[in-house]
C-alpha cells in the first residue's frame, strides 16, 4: 500500500482542473479502491504563474515536453488537438508511462500510430472519455460484449447537435435561432462548425466503430451530413409520422458480414425508439449485438466534471493494472473488414416533395422510386393547387439507390421542388 | 497463441446450452480476441446420456464435483441455487480457477465467502450475468466509476414484473390476469413468487448496492415489497398524475454519507424519467453520481442468449487477465458504511384515501401529516358522498414518519378506507 503511484497531468483547462481537484480531493477513496496511493506529480498548463483553485502553485508547470518525458507511471493528456498532443503522448509512452486520454480527434486520426506504440513500449493506452463523456460505453464495447458479434452501433454523441434539435422540436424554432441560443448557453461554441457539420460525431463515430468491429476506421472513412440543413419544417413533417429528428452516428456491419460502413447524418427516429427520448446535451448509444439483443447506454456527454469522471475511471484501472503487473487488453483490429461507402448502407428516406396538382402525378412519382428498385411503404398527398404535395417514405434499400432515385424526382416536370430529404433509423425490422 | 485456455461449465440449461455453443461457434473470433484459444473441457449436466445440439456427447458428464476439482483455467457456474454450486465453486477455485457466475442468489446470500476465498487463492470471481442479464453494468460499476462518487442506483432488475406491470398498464388489466398470460407466454414461472414478491430483485439490488457503495450487502439487508398488493386503480391514479408504476430496486448512500440503504418496491415514477419508458421484460438501471451526473444502462435482462453474452464477456477478461498473468479488480468493501433499515430512508409517498363528505376533512387529514412532520406537496379532492376521495402526494421525508402518518390516517373517523398508498421516485430535487 505504501509506493505511490505517479500522475502527471498535460492540460488544466475545464476538465484538467476537475482531474486534479478530485485526484487530490478523493486521495483516500481512490488509494482504497486502486490499492495504492496515487500521486498526481505535475500539471502541465498555458501559464503556470495563473494560479488554479484547488491545485498546489507548486504542481504547475509551462512545460509539458518535460513533464511528460519524466516517466510516471501514468499520464493524462487533455489538451486536445493532433499536435503537440500526439508527440507528447508518444514520448510518454517511450519513457514507459501508461496513457489516458480523452482526445478523440487524435485517435480517430491517428489512432493507429498510438497504439503500436502502446504495444511496444509496453504500455497502457485508455480513452473511455473520448467518446460520450461519463458514459461508460468503450469498456463495455472491448471487454462485456468481448464475447457477442455487434452487429449495429447507434449514437447521439453530440450534445451541441442534440441540445439544437430538441430546442428547434420543442419551440418549433429555426435553426439559426437556436443555435444563437445554444452559442449564449455555453452549449456551442462561437464557431460551431466541428459540431453542426457533423466532425465532431464523425470523429466519435470512428472509434466506436474500430471497438466494435476489431477494424481500424478513421475519421476519414466516416461519411458525414451536418445538421445546418435541418429546418423547422422538418422537424414538423417528421412529428406527424410519429418520428423526431436526431444527429445520428451509425457504424453497421454489412449484410454479408465482410465490411463496415459508418456514417453520420440527421435521421428520423421513431418518437417510441429508446434514442427519441435522449433530450437536450445527453447522450446515448443503441447497440444491437447477436446474443445480447438491443442495449443502450445514456448519460451526460460532457461538460467538465462527467468527462473527468470518465478520465478517473480510466486512471484507476490503469493504476490497478500497473500493481498487478499485468496491462489491459489491447486495441484489437484482428477482424479486419472492409470499409465500405455509404452507397451500399441499406437505408430507408423519407422525401417530401411540392407537386403539379394534376391526375398522374402519382404514378409518375412511384415510378421513379420503383424505375431504381425502391419500394414506397407510405405515401401521403397533402393540399390542392400550389400547394400540392406528396410526403414518401420508402422500404429498405441501398442509400446509393435511394439518392439516384431523388436525383430523377428532382428532374421530372410534376415535381417542383424537394423540400425535405432524411433517412430514416430505428424503425422495427430495419 | 497456442496454448488453450481451458473452460469447464458447471449446467447445460438454458444459458449453459447457449454458453457452450457459442464457445465453440466463435472460436476463432474468440481466440483473436483473447490472444490464445478457448477450449471447453466439460459440461456438467444432470443427465449426460440426453444430446444437447452442438455440443459433442464426448464434453459431457453427470459429474460435476470431478469436473470442478480438475483444474480448469476457467470455470463457469450456470447451476444456480446454494448448494451444491457454493461447494463446487469452493472446489474449483482451491484448484486454481477462476470463477464466472451468473449465480446471484448465492452471491446475494453469501458472496462474501466466494470473494474471500477468490482472494485466498488469487483467481478472478467474475459475476456480470448476475444481475440484469446482458447489460453491461457490474464492469461498469466496478471500473468506470471508480474515480467517481456513487450516490444512488435505481433498477429495474426483474423482467417479470416488468412485463406483468406494463401489460397491467397498457391493457388497464388486473394483477392475476396478466400474471396468468405472463405465465403462459413463459415470462413467469408456473410458482412466481421470487419474482412477484421481489425476492429476486432484492438479490440484485444486494449485488449492486454492494458494488457502488464498496460495502458488503446482503439479501437480508434489503427491504422487500412484491408487486402482488399492486391493483389497476393504483396504475389508473398514476397514470392520472403522469407516472408509471415500476418495481424499483434502490440502493442509496445516506445523507450524511455513513450509511446506505437498499430496499426493493413499487414505486410512482414520472413518465419523463428515462426508467418510466422502460417496458415488457426490458430492465434498466439508473445511476447518479457526483461527478458523472446521471446516466442509465437498458438493454434485455434475462434470456439465454443475453445471459449467454454477459458470462462470454467474463469468460473473455478472465482469460486475458490469465495470459496477462495478472487478476481483475477485487471486491471492495473498504468503504464498510452502515445499513440502515428503511424507515431512515428519504421518500414520499402518494396516499389515496376514501373519506366521508363533510367540511373539515381536508383540515383534519393535513393535520396529520403535519403531526409526522410531513409536509404535503400536492393534494386532490374527487367525487361526494359515498365517493368521496382525497389523494395526496408528500414531500421527501423519512418513511417512518411517512408510515406513521398512514398509520395515524386509518385510525381518523373521517377516514373510511386508504385505498391506496405507494412511494414516489425519480422526481427532480428528490
Amino acid at each position: 500500500m505504501t509506493v505511490p503511484i505517479t500522475v502527471a497531468l498535460l492540460g488544466g483547462g475545464t476538465v484538467g482542473s476537475q482531474v486534479a481537484r478530485l485526484l487530490l480531493e478523493q486521495q483516500a477513496d481512490l488509494a482504497a479502491r486502486v490499492g495504492a496511493p496515487l500521486e498526481l506529480v505535475g500539471v502541465a498548463v498555458r501559464d503556470a504563474s495563473r494560479p488554479r483553485e484547488g491545485v498546489p502553485a507548486t504542481l504547475l508547470t509551462d512545460d509539458p515536453g518535460a513533464l511528460a518525458a519524466r516517466g510516471s507511471d501514468i499520464v493524462v493528456e487533455l489538451m486536445g488537438g493532433i499536435e503537440p498532443a500526439r508527440s507528447l503522448i508518444l514520448q510518454a509512452m517511450a519513457a514507459g508511462s501508461s496513457i489516458v486520454t480523452a482526445n478523440k480527434a487524435l485517435l480517430a486520426v491517428d489512432g493507429a500510430t498510438l497504439h503500436q506504440a502502446a504495444a511496444e513500449h509496453g504500455v497502457d493506452l485508455y480513452f473511455e472519455a473520448s467518446v460520450a463523456g461519463a458514459i461508460p460505453l468503450l469498456r463495455p464495447l472491448r471487454e462485456s460484449l468481448a464475447g457477442d458479434h455487434v452487429t449495429r452501433v447507434l449514437g447521439i454523441v453530440n450534445g451541441t447537435t442534440n441540445f439544437i434539435l430538441s430546442k428547434m422540436e420543442e419551440e418549433g424554432a429555426d435553426y439559426a435561432d437556436v443555435l444563437a441560443q445554444a452559442q449564449a448557453l455555453g452549449y456551442a461554441e462561437a464557431d460551431p462548425t466541428a459540431d453542426v457539420a457533423g466532425l465532431d460525431a464523425a470523429a466519435k463515430a470512428a472509434i466506436l466503430a474500430e471497438l466494435a468491429f476489431h477494424t481500424r476506421v478513421t475519421s476519414e472513412d466516416v461519411f458525414c451530413e451536418g445538421i445546418t440543413e435541418v429546418t423547422s419544417e422538418d422537424i414538423q413533417a417528421a412529428r406527424d409520422m410519429g418520428f423526431v429528428i436526431k444527429l445520428l452516428a451509425v457504424a453497421e456491419r454489412t449484410s454479408d458480414g465482410t465490411g463496415v460502413i459508418v456514417r453520420v447524418h440527421p435521421a428520423m427516429v421513431p418518437r417510441e425508439h429508446p434514442l427519441a427520448s435522449v433530450r437536450d446535451a445527453f447522450n446515448a448509444v443503441f447497440i444491437e449485438a447477436q446474443s445480447a439483443g438491443e442495449m443502450m447506454f445514456y448519460g451526460r456527454g460532457a461538460g467538465g466534471a462527467p468527462t473527468a469522471s470518465a478520465v478517473l475511471g480510466d486512471v484507476v484501472a490503469v493504476a490497478r493494472n500497473h500493481l498487478a503487473g499485468g496491462r489491459g487488453p489491447r486495441a484489437s483490429t484482428y477482424a479486419d473488414l472492409t470499409v465500405r461507402g455509404i452507397e451500399e448502407a441499406q437505408t430507408r428516406y423519407y422525401v417530401n416533395l411540392d407537386v403539379t396538382d394534376r391526375p398522374g402525378v402519382l404514378a409518375t412519382v412511384a415510378q421513379a422510386f420503383s424505375d431504381n428498385g425502391v419500394s414506397i411503404q407510405v405515401v401521403r398527398q397533402d393540399g390542392h393547387g400550389d400547394d400540392a404535395g406528396l410526403v414518401v417514405r420508402t422500404h429498405l434499400a441501398s442509400d446509393g439507390a435511394l439518392r439516384r432515385t431523388v436525383d430523377g424526382l428532382r428532374g421530372l416536370d410534376v415535381v417542383k421542388r424537394v423540400v425535405g430529404v432524411m433517412r430514416v433509423e430505428g424503425e422495427a425490422g430495419a
